[in-house]
């Protein structure tokens, strides 16, 4: 029946895309919940949920700052739609199974909480006391709580999972600093040394647990050890001992054990997904099954309507191709075990290998099939013109570097330009443009889109010149930009090459999950930063003339290393800021300036800060990292 | 007969040890080989090597200068030993399969150019002419062409395998790098900014690129962006994307190709190992079968004899339970299956739990099992007890925070001492001392020699103090070290906590052919460090007058931020220097003043010296390094 072949059909769909869901089985609810795993809901869902993060750039400290009722409608729209998106899912599985659900619990609580505080900020604000918006803090869990969030959900589970087993290494690597701190502490602390700022060497035992923890970072090193290494060389031991064991012992065994870890329960996650992609098929058999010889089997029609109704913009020819692969014996009808591969099969790309005929070929054959129109196809199908084109590009690189101002080298580049349009059409000439523009084929994507814009930029460019005499700068960076990405098409020419980037490609899927992951962890470091932290460290344009920009706006920071340095645009003064800041946070991941981006941080509030920046490293070096190691290990070793 | 015996337990022993060597099957053969695998003769052989690698702290550049003709004498003993080593090899095995084995040819090689060295060095420095002793950097290479430094070979051997396939990543890095290195000129050239130390910014492209390289070890994060980050933030943009596809992308790339790689070169290496050690154990049984109802087996007498020439200190006890393992229907005679165990049998650590009756029993039974005593013995038996003491050693650990001056707190250090060898004397009380010190109670040792170290240490201390009124700043330091040391036990409380630190034991050895390995990669780099840079820069005591110290006395270094940052110490003036150079610039892997460091040596010499720095960084940080996460994560992985 009707209904029965849309239950089939909405649990293989299931099964495609790794869903797990357990829908009401009436018309109305398949069509519900159809309608839910539309691609257009999912769309407007995300549209909403990247919109209500970015609002962070609008809200207060802001980086365009927008009156208070703008932020909140469009927050309240925000919210609205999340509201409209859980109903849904309400209408779609039981009410219980729906309370049941900790992340539905987690969206409910989040919006009810976001609209206290924004009730509660509203009034304050009216009234015109300080407040703070921090149910800010709980807008990148939307990303991970909503339904399609899988990918990070799991990844975020599999991190708790984890937690426990860190948790023992890290008080055995805190232990290790406490004693060696303490150490320190006897073994320097009396003897007088002063730091190369003149300040009293390693006096305070808060200070030196500090500092050794930096250490473990290497940012402050070597630092932290010359005041000791000057005085005598045995305190170098000391040292290496500490580097020994804190930064390579104990940080690999983190790498490890998250490693081991993560491992360990992202296989038993994927063991749970096949098992419940095997479920939902065996149901989708059970519906269609029919007798034949005894044996339940699903017949060609019922399997046509199936497909039909899951995938309906398949082609007849993909379908009956898959047909051909269930139905090795063209028997008509096929089993359980060939039912099962279907959710599989369909998640195949297919990549039809038409060999289309030239059009030229078609509108005037004579003239395509003459002897110097062969000559040129054979020409540009030949290694060589590879080669030569290798070679222009070298050459062009070369030029890219000299000295642009030269009338010569500006002219070259018309050349080359001419050049690279030649070969794209040389191409098309030769091969069908329909195949030489075919999905896959990225890097003559890559080409022509970079030529074209290059040809229009520089077109711009000059008239820009002719006209004016001079050009935008900003025109010119464009300019630059594409003439050097130009060159990045000579990768392609090196097999290994080509090897190694298809396999970057291939692990992009990975990289994305664990972009979102990032991105949760930086928004809440962000938000909090930005409450602690925000206009304490004021940026001046480099045109400025206020006095106040040698010490970032904060007399605290008058001469301080931090204000030399001209680290004032290290701020958390908004979004966009916090979010580079974090970063440098994390690469410098053994954080060289992060000890001075911290001091200066800690100088315009508190030593305290301090646990705001070392919590940050905690959180994304020590945990997220690794994570990413793990990832990126994991699918290479799948791929390469 | 007594030659087929003694061939036997030459290759039961080979197959116990994973030798792989094709001695000469004559008596004399067999017995030089015994000798040739004496455990005397490898001490005297890694003597010898070490002696040799140490020299480098006495010749010029010297941490201790030596005369030339000492050091030379020194030398020529080690060549002697080594040849005398090899002529024995050439002895044992036959003549031209010593020809055909790489390492012995490496090893005479190695021999003959350091005496050409020696002689061409001699007769310049004789003549007063300036010398070099290039063929120190050969000597590393002993340590890896000995017969016994399988391990670190197995190593260099599964690195050169890798070398292809990092070679393809690399090329495409720097490819990366480059393209970079052009955008970068091209975007900011022109545009008139200047670093905070008012130099142009990003004008010369070898400059640029040398930044960008230094960036991707995030050693100049976030100063070197930080001119273009303050001129528009859209600049933070090309770092960003910089960063996260050369520090992260492509770092974590080489990471898995270099584990991916290595580990499987490791598990063909390992293939092969145990292929070997099968086929020398049916060698063995091969001379020793009887035939036995058709069947070939070895009798428990001919299997006795063997177990005692491959073991001469096994116990009886021992060795009939290793035969009760082989032979479990205590038939008389053991297949060719179960006599192939044997190599690893041996292996096995025999942990032989007695329980000895305590020596105080057997000489006052009644006082030792009166009333008082037992409920002594109860006291330390229960868990109570462990309780009390790590609440003892939390006490201790603020006590030795507290300042010592207060004679209070010096005072309570007695008490502490008095407490902890109560401890100890209790236990031995309780348990029999010769388990309380059996070979594998790590932590029983570890508290005594410590407790006994800390009486005698403090006792001359006080002794000291009471006699001048001043104590010796070393003894204290000793004091110290021994009294933070001691708190180091309560790890041993926590379970898993002793989980942890016994993975970290095991993989012990794997650490040490690591060690090895770095040695020698060390050691070549500091040799050629030291003939590139020696004297260029210089340190000066901290209490020195000269005014020289203020630049590390070269003119060169006035006023520039390597002087500034008291880096002078941080030298390749002698060897011990040097390492500690070449380690500050591994930690610093991300080097952070590496920068720093290597602009000193540059503007020393040349700027071309930033290939020495690059080199050192590729080999250590991009290999060595991943290679150590490699073993690491393999050891932990099977360990943990
Ligand atoms: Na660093």
């Amino acid at each position: 029946t009707e209904l029965e072949l849309q239950l089939a059909a909405a649990y293989v769909s299931d099964a495609q895309y790794n869903r797990n869901v357990c829908f009401e089985k009436t018309p109305q609810g398949i069509r519900l919940y159809n309608l839910y795993n539309h691609w257009g809901m999912l769309l407007v869902t995300y549209f909403f949920i990247i919109l209500d993060l970015a609002l962070a750039v609008f809200e207060d400290p802001a980086l365009i700052p927008l009156p208070l009722w703008a932020t909140f409608l469009a927050e309240l729209i925000c919210l609205a739609v999340f509201t409209g998106r859980l109903v849904h899912f309400a209408k779609v599985i039981p009410w219980q199974k729906f309370w049941k659900d900790t992340k539905n619990i987690c969206v409910v609580l989040i919006i009810l909480l976001t609209l206290v505080d924004m009730l509660i900020y509203g009034s304050m604000k009216a009234f015109g006391y300080y407040g703070v918006r921090w149910s800010r803090v709980l807008r990148p869990l939307f990303l991970v709580n909503i339904t399609e969030g899988r990918q990070v959900r799991r990844a975020f589970r599999s991190i708790r999972n984890t937690l426990p087993e860190i948790l023992y290494v890290f008080l055995l690597f805190i232990f290790s600093i406490l004693i060696f701190s303490l150490m320190a502490l006897k073994l320097f602390g009396k003897r007088k040394l002063v730091t190369n700022e003149g300040t009293p060497y390693f006096t305070s035992y808060l200070d030196i647990v500090f500092e050794l923890y930096v250490l473990v970072t290497t940012a402050n090193s070597p630092d932290v050890m010359m005041p000791a290494y000057n005085s005598s060389f045995f305190f170098a031991l000391f040292f290496i001992l500490y580097i020994l064991i804190n930064t390579y012992i104990f940080m690999y065994v983190f790498l490890a054990v998250v490693y081991n870890n993560y491992r360990k329960h992202l296989k038993e996650e994927m063991k749970n997904l096949v098992r419940a992609k095997r479920h939902k098929m065996v149901e989708a058999f059970r519906i269609l099954q029919v007798k034949h010889g005894g044996e339940p089997v699903v017949c060609q029609s019922h399997w046509n309507q199936l497909v039909r109704l899951v995938q309906p913009d398949i082609s007849n020819s993909h379908r009956e191709l898959l047909w051909s692969v269930c139905d090795e014996d063209k028997k008509g009808f096929i089993g359980k075990v060939a039912f099962l591969q279907l959710a599989d099969l369909l998640n195949i790309q297919i990549i039809t290998l038409k060999s289309h005929i030239h059009p030229l070929q078609t509108w005037f054959p004579h003239l395509y099939n003459s002897h110097p129109s062969r000559l040129v196809c054979q020409m540009v199908q030949h290694k060589a013109f590879v080669y030569v084109y290798d070679f222009i590009i070298v050459v062009n690189a070369v030029f890219i570097g000299l000295d642009e101002e030269n009338p010569l080298i500006s002219n070259a580049e018309w050349a080359f330009l001419v050049l690279y349009m030649l070969e794209i059409l040389l191409k098309l000439y030769t091969y069908d443009p329909r195949s030489f523009f075919s999905r896959h084929k990225f890097w003559n994507w890559f080409d022509t889109i970079i030529i074209i814009a290059a040809l229009v930029a520089t077109t711009v460019n000059f008239a820009l010149k002719s006209s004016d005499g001079y050009t935008s700068r900003q025109v010119l960076d464009i300019v630059f930009i594409l003439r050097v990405l130009r060159l990045i098409r000579i990768v392609d020419s090196v097999k290994r090459f080509r090897t190694i980037i298809n396999t970057l490609i291939k692990i992009g899927p990975t990289i994305i999950t664990f972009g979102q992951l990032i991105i949760v962890v930086y928004y809440i470091f962000a938000v909090v930063g930005m409450e602690i932290f925000k206009d304490k460290i004021k940026f001046f344009a480099p045109d400025s003339t206020a006095s106040a920009q040698n010490y970032c706006g904060n007399p605290l920071l008058k001469d301080t290393a931090f204000a030399q340095n001209n680290y004032c645009r290290n701020n958390f003064n908004d979004i966009v800021s916090s979010f580079v800041l974090l970063l440098e946070l994390t690469v410098v991941n053994q954080w060289h300036a992060c000890a001075l981006l911290t001091s200066g941080f800690t100088t315009v509030t508190h030593t305290a800060a301090r646990i705001f920046f070392v919590l940050f490293h905690i959180v994304v070096v020590i945990i997220i990292m690794n994570i990413l190691v793990a990832f990126i290990l994991e699918a290479f070793f799948v791929e390469y």
